[in-house]
């Protein structure tokens, strides 16, 4: 990083919060990807909105490239920064600004650690419900940018849904508050929510304010033992049909195999079954569930089941889903963040299995995701035998089949992890040509010289 | 129109679908806000999305301007065509296409009437909750251009959140496909929630995929008399501490003094009370909602109540604040549409008071609305001596200071009817310069041409 650009940094940020040694670009320059080699030109720490403001000019003005950086949790390149670029973490902007209970809205600085907002609400009697598996490292900044879900979905939507407003620097350099916690607010175009999801290519995301609600009741956990594919769907609308779902999760025998071994958990079930679902809903509800388990075992769609009893087990029965994605990344998987329509999530299932075994026969999926939402997380596993760049080129190879099979069912090459640098190059199966035309207009508008966050999402 | 144009959309409609007689172009140029002469050049009646595709085409070509014409139920002129353009009525679009079980997806053409979507949804054991007074005309395209609200949107949201897919002829003539009915999509920028609220500027909404939902369980109507201004929050508070609310509405004694004149209803309560809220929510919840009327009756913040013991009477509540607009209709309301924080609302409604009343001590205030969301509905009523005009001109003098009270507040000055012809010029009362230059932005790249609405939402 050329010396007159450094001071310039300096002189935004205090030379205390310009970083430069190998150490911290190593760390600050990646995501949990690791996919992509660390190679930023210098990490800034803002403290105050003005100052990403006068870093947005300067970057406008020398053709600086920003990386705007949460809790680098994502899982597709989005923060890396592998060529030069100013890494912008939002570390030090962490504080919780405003609480207003009659309006339930909490304000929030981009670095506010999710986990910290679900806790700041549990204190005050609210619940904040959007949460996954990252909620301890990520930060609410980067779950706007990728308008993260997670595994209460189908009962309390995605991080959008709770977004009350937005102050946002745009590419441009412009500070705009975007809706400002209104309700209803029909005055032209709604930039909070193009924002939303935009993964760092629009502007800076520096302070949110957040909706809060009531914290749900008491819930139960049921875990369930599928005889095959076909049950998924049936087991799925039984359920939904008779009552609320908070979460319907699944996941296969081979990835119950690894959880239990890893996290050294006892399996749910006395007997293997080919999938499991995880179901949580309101302890309420528990005899309508324990009526719709005894008629899907009836119907031979269910073999076993068992249901929690306390909020321990109920957690011991979450950590067989939520242990999965640790469980098996010593396998070096080649992961997929999949969504079709959930009445398709069968076919296109057995569509992809055979696609991978057509081709890679020893190789082995690993299944789990999002089921009453149609995410599916799609992992293949890498043979022992096998050397990493090898497995990742044979799969890369798949890719195109792949994608293709979810196009064909008009569904989502990246269900919640975003597009960033993995998924960039795939994003017409996803998105038309004209669309990606109109994006390219809408970030010319509100990054006219590119600076922020170049070559993620669209390609340069 | 030029006799070469009409014969182009002669060739694209058939002569049949293009009318240009006198009473067509009178009904079709205006909405119900009757503020603005209508003048349309023509109005033709797609019926396929292929036609509309040739006519954006055409109007690029040749530079026509194009009016997105629904159930004309707009109360800001956003579907007035007053200038020679060409309106687009879907009245032909009216059929829905798919109904998806599993995925709870209605896929409509954007000429079905709200209200038959709802009957639609009934008959298949579901509901579309989104509801307002003019769902018996209003369509599912003008619901989405405007992003419609209505009276259940504390429990059930803007018709934003039932929006699982777009169809829409982009200005350019671009026929896109927005989301595909996915619950989770993380491909870029969500183009689907720019068209929502876009008033027709950008491109037309051709088909929508929405979401429906089990119906809810049987509700109960509440009725209270309260006290005064000051306790229209501690019992709101009240109640949505201890209640789901699926609706709080309010009005004044002078809106239910009008409602129960024109209608010829019964008074809800014996004595007369300066406000009055309603309220709607689960019949399981009734012990509880009782608790908290004898509570706030206590704290002396009502006076007396009423609660629905039937549908019946739930529905003769309802007809009390749902009658206001009509019955006040014949006094020529000078009407805003307004939004601010919950919070803010005594506070914003004193404020309005005093600005109406030390400039025109002689006008009466009939105030209603959504109080649950913020949404208030001012309605400035014409004393019975003063002309149409000079009552017109004298309180276009207050709307500055009138829209200055919201800004203060960060509030809208249009909460959910749209910012069309109406609004146009006071749009920076609600949105920063630098928002309204990027949504200029966002104009240019979707509609280049500007055949897109023109004069609608931005100024020319």
């Amino acid at each position: 990083m050329r010396s007159f650009l450094l001071k310039a940094l300096k002189d935004i940020f205090t030379p205390g919060r310009v970083r430069t040694n190998a150490d911290d670009l190593a760390a600050w320059g990646v995501d949990w990807t690791r996919n992509f080699k660390a190679a930023p030109g210098a990490i800034v720490f803002p403290e105050t909105v003005d100052e990403v403001v006068a870093l947005t000019g300067l970057a406008n003005a020398q053709g600086l490239a920003l990386v705007p950086s949460g809790g680098r949790t994502g899982l597709s390149g989005g923060a890396v920064a592998a060529d030069g670029e100013v890494v912008v973490s939002f570390d030090r902007m962490n504080r919780i600004l405003a609480f207003d209970p009659v309006n339930r809205l909490a304000r929030c600085q981009a670095g506010v650690v999710t986990a910290a907002l679900q806790a700041y609400a549990h204190e005050r009697g609210l619940c904040y419900p959007v949460d996954f598996g990252s909620s301890g490292s990520s930060q609410i900044g980067g779950n706007v940018a990728t308008n993260a879900g997670g595994i209460r979905v189908i009962r309390y939507g995605l991080t959008r849904d709770w977004i009350a407003g937005l102050k946002v620097v745009a590419g441009t350099g412009a500070l705009l508050d975007c809706n400002n916690g209104l309700v209803k607010n029909a005055t032209g175009y709604d930039l909070r929510h193009l924002f939303i999801g935009s993964e760092g290519t629009l502007g800076f995301i520096v302070e949110a304010e957040v909706r809060l609600r009531p914290p749900p009741p008491p819930q139960r956990v049921m875990v369930l033992g599928l005889n095959g594919l076909a049950a998924i769907l049936p087991v799925l609308e039984a359920f939904q049909a008779a009552l609320a779902l908070s979460a319907f999760e699944f996941f296969s025998e081979l990835a119950l195999t690894h959880v239990v071994a890893h996290r050294r958990l006892q399996r749910p079930l006395d007997k293997a079954a080919p999938f499991y679902a995880l179901i949580e809903f309101d302890a309420a509800a528990e005899d309508t569930a324990l009526g719709v388990f005894q008629a899907a075992v009836e119907r031979n769609w269910v073999a076993d089941g068992v249901i929690s009893q306390s909020d321990a087990q109920a957690a011991s029965l979450w950590a067989l889903r939520e242990g999965i994605t640790e469980s098996i990344a010593p396998l070096t998987p080649y992961k997929n963040d999949l969504s079709v329509r959930v009445s398709d999530v069968p076919d296109f299932l057995d569509e992809v299995d055979r696609i991978v075994g057509e081709s890679y026969p020893e190789f082995e999926i690993c299944w789990y995701g999002h089921i009453g939402d149609g995410n599916l997380h799609l992992n293949i596993l890498k043979p022992e035998s096998l050397a990493t760049d090898e497995f990742y080129e044979q799969c890369h190879r798949i890719s195109p089949a792949l994608f293709a099979a979810v196009r064909n069912r008009g569904g989502s090459i990246s269900a919640e992890h975003g597009v960033g640098l993995l998924k960039r190059d795939f994003l017409e199966f996803s998105r038309s040509p004209a669309e990606i035309e109109l994006m390219r207009g809408v970030k010319a508008v509100f990054d006219p010289n590119g600076v922020m966050n170049p070559g993620k999402l669209l390609s340069g």
